[in-house]
């Protein structure tokens, strides 16, 4: 049995809560659980500096942790002076993720950068905050949309979605809240589109090395996992 | 008339919401119309190395906004490798407020922080900061209460709030927005106790200098204005 | 009775001198008794990204300590490789003072910044600072009168100086010194014009929170206070 | 054909040179092909705060490169002052790829550090580091017990090295070479054991998403060639 | 000639006055013509970590230079973050400087640190800076003999004092201002003590190299340019 | 007898092995006995600010050390966050010795960096590295004549080498090795060009002051070193 009382195949409740900031483009509250992320998508009209006059746009993202969105208050990284290596091995994770997804010749020379803020954590921050950050990035290139910027539809090549999966008292579990992560032999993350193609892999071993097989479990059930988040996404923006 | 309609003395829309952080030993999201500030106070068993072994404990706060808080995006101060000048004033501010109305004997040796984290910027933030970061406190002294650590009462010698108050467009007015902010000749943000003693005062003069009657003015206002703030703390508090 | 003998409305005796450096192309050696404060102001043909193409110039300010311009030796800055909270606040507040009584448009596209640098520190370090830059920024611009660049009576609207008022021993006074800050229970600090604007009011109950009535005779004390102050600045000005 | 003219499945030319460094206790400088590693393992006899008296030891890891081991030089990082993100990401990885075969306990209270630093880059450089510091961290331990400090065989429960694979043109390959790293669609990263245990797989489409039935044909050369890359090891260190 | 008119074997005008600092252990402002130099000698309670429980005491220096000590203002080194590859070049001269003629036993486990900063700068900072660093420290350790703490005699084992001299205008010169230093083609700095042994030597080819002549005229410039200054610090030292 | 049981006039075994790099525009291994430095010229299109638009170019050096080329290991300084200021004086000589026989203008507008990474250090890392460098920059002269660029011949103007010396156990001895280095009582280096000109001395009484007659000694020690040196580059430039 689960702590959580789950099936080993069975998500967290999960919300994704559209539109709540007042100023950006695009947003989502995403919760997975009590794992809770604010995404913010801001439009800006500049790129990198190595895609000027290429006619490319970019999407990029930013992730943080409240200081105490954890069990223990942990050091606020702007007082420290620098952003971990944790929260840089995220932040280039979500951005990749988004970009899998987008055409970026479409969007034209701008970037939207999706900052993922976790309110509150309880394990699988970084796949709640790439759930999420889709739905923001949708709803910024709606707004766009609406200006004449863009359509909406040729820059979102498909939907992306992340889900962990792990091994938890030697059998493979869906979204792993912070006492299964912390306690699982194996932890992985997957980040598939709509379609149903991987877009990024990420499996560690904690404890014993991991079979092939082990591997195929978990790929499994992140299959199973990220459709049903992909048809929340489908849902809540109502296409 | 102002932007907002409101009357000279009004206040913006007060919200103050306990206990929004599964983890914080004391939590409150404060609400200031469209300014929104999310307080976590947390308890940690140790104090700054020049307490060490005097009995006292102390009382810190943290402030920071999320980068998509307000119109524009701002640069995230984590990666910018350090806080702004502003972030350390109002910070700076922030804990000077709660001392005010802490007996540090009284706390014991231990140290309470209080992070005021900006989730939605509209004018206001560090006076809406003090206000719900006083509920946090607040909370948290009586979570060490129930384990038997401290008498709420005797750590707690008044109730802390803030306003800001301005002039603009020829007017004294109470709560500026940011679109009042922006175009106010004179800014001042005021700090009380509940029984009416000054914490501090800070007045700025934004384009010509303003007189003492004008001062009075400004004071007046705060004066009302955080009672009434005194006084909602007290009803959500239920004290 | 103050611990300098001097009457609670008595200001410690006040020296600027002018012109102690070579190189600056204005510059003050102001004394606030043993308080002394080096400023320089520096003219570039430069202005921040904000202002380019703007026709409006710039004033600012820089505040630092000799590591042993204080009783205990502190680290220095630029070994500790920042700025702290407490150095950014007086530099903002320094610039702040002197845009107050400055046309920016009359100055056109370039920057002046002062820097104060206090070489020896007995309390009063930034009302001293503010008190000798704007010495130091009227030579500068006397300087560039010389050379036809500005008219030095259309950029300064005014004097600008300022003056640490506090209640100490349960008493209102003037000018505080080390010894009487330490002490204080309440401790603010003012910056008026010439004319008797207020320009910067910043009070803070060290202790007990203050009443009305005692910011009053605070700012009765930094009213007289600070007409002498601007009667200094006349006389070694000779305006 | 691949641009080196290599078969899919073949490894580029692999050397594991021993004892390199005349101060470190174990060290090895690895080559794959035209990437060459310089590993070097230090022993200190303390842990981090959180090992401490634990009796158990930690083994971690640094990563590197000299600012011209790339085609284009790159800013040192000493000079820009911080790690980069990737930087992060790949000393984070090689320590937990080493501690995945290392059991803490037996080593007793102890820190190893294994430096990893790029002398010449060509594609596959944290899976040349890992498999090179292996060898490094065995020689160390070999050290430490001819000295009588520890059991190497009760330390290392296995061999641990790693390859990169991607699909290039559309194909399946292993170690990937900078020329190819640089076009594949799909690019990503194994860790196993001696044993063939999974101890980090990082797989991420550049492109288009990838398949399971392409990660199968990956994970198969992976397989193939750390099996390869293991006698090597044993080959060197004569086990 | 030269363009202060001065002897190829002239000293600028020097000045040591002592007892500049109210709160420093020994203080001297040294000026070598237009190089004004604020030297304060701390004595701390503490050594560095290597020095603990050795019995051994510290000397050491910082230098700094106020922003505007020179023609044009320079970024303020605690705003920039950091101290430049030349301050710390120079601090750590100063240090060695004065360790050559301590005797780190006698001063038993302190640390003295000397700060010596620009008020103005016009060639020879480092070089006045070693001068007045000397007579602050011997006040300092006078200072402690009131206090029984050491015998200053047995602490300090020699005088040091330090000159620059260089060759402009094909001609071997001594203590250059900032216009010959602009044009030399050889500087060198020498540290001697008063017994005329070489502490450090530091020369440097600007535009041709140097010959053994040359370096030899320079050599013998600067032991009668030393000898002076130790001249002038046996006198204001009353020694 | 020396504990490397040399002459007192005699280097260790010199090794310069050109073009070990694969990317790198010019690169030289020099090995001083035990010291190993990896040079590496780099060349870039682009000048420093202060040079645009004067046809003239620059070259610089950048100096690391790997963490374990020393007997303990040191702090990386990537993850230290910054440059330590023996690092920073060590680059900025090896800048300087290079540039003395540059004619820059003859480079034109473009700059050339070499970077000199110590591999393992066993004294005398700065003259080795300078040595070094010297054939790497040459190298990547002849790689830019190769390409219609420059002439090598009108950009060097000469050779330039450096060595160290000191007093060890009251003799003047060459080349000093780490044993050696931390016994002596005097340390200096000296660069010298192939004509026999001074470039640059640094010499430092570690404990007692030296006089006139060792820095002559010194001085014809190094002469006669450095003359080899050349000669050895001469030979593997083939020159």
């Amino acid at each position: 049995m689960r702590p959580s009382k789950r099936q080993p195949d069975e998500l967290r409740p999960v919300s994704l809560e559209r539109g709540v900031s007042r100023h950006a483009e695009g947003s989502c509250l995403v919760k997975f659980g009590d794992t809770h992320v604010l995404c913010a998508a801001s439009l800006e009209e500049r790129v990198p500096g190595w895609l000027k006059n290429t006619g490319k746009g970019w999407v990029t993202a930013e992730y943080g942790m409240l200081p105490r969105a954890t069990g223990e208050r942990m050091r606020r990284e702007a007082a420290a002076g620098k952003q971990s290596g944790r929260t840089q091995e995220i932040q280039r994770l979500i951005g990749r993720s988004l970009r899998a997804v987008v055409d970026l010749q479409a969007l034209g020379e701008r970037q939207i950068t999706v900052d993922c803020d976790v309110i509150q954590a309880d394990g699988g921050t970084r796949t709640a905050a790439i759930t999420g950050a889709f739905v923001a990035l949708s709803d910024c290139l709606a707004w766009m949309e609406t200006r004449g910027m863009v359509k909406r539809a040729a820059v979102l090549k498909d939907h992306v979605a992340a889900v962990s999966c792990g091994i938890h008292a030697g059998k493979p579990v869906l979204d792993l809240d912070y006492l299964e992560d912390s306690a699982a032999e194996t932890d992985a993350n997957f980040v598939m589109t709509g379609r149903g193609g991987i877009v990024e892999i990420q499996g560690t071993a904690e404890g014993e090395p991991f079979s092939r097989a082990e591997l195929d479990a978990l790929l499994g059930l992140a299959e199973a996992g990220i459709a049903q988040l992909v048809d929340r996404q489908k849902a809540v923006l109502g296409a």
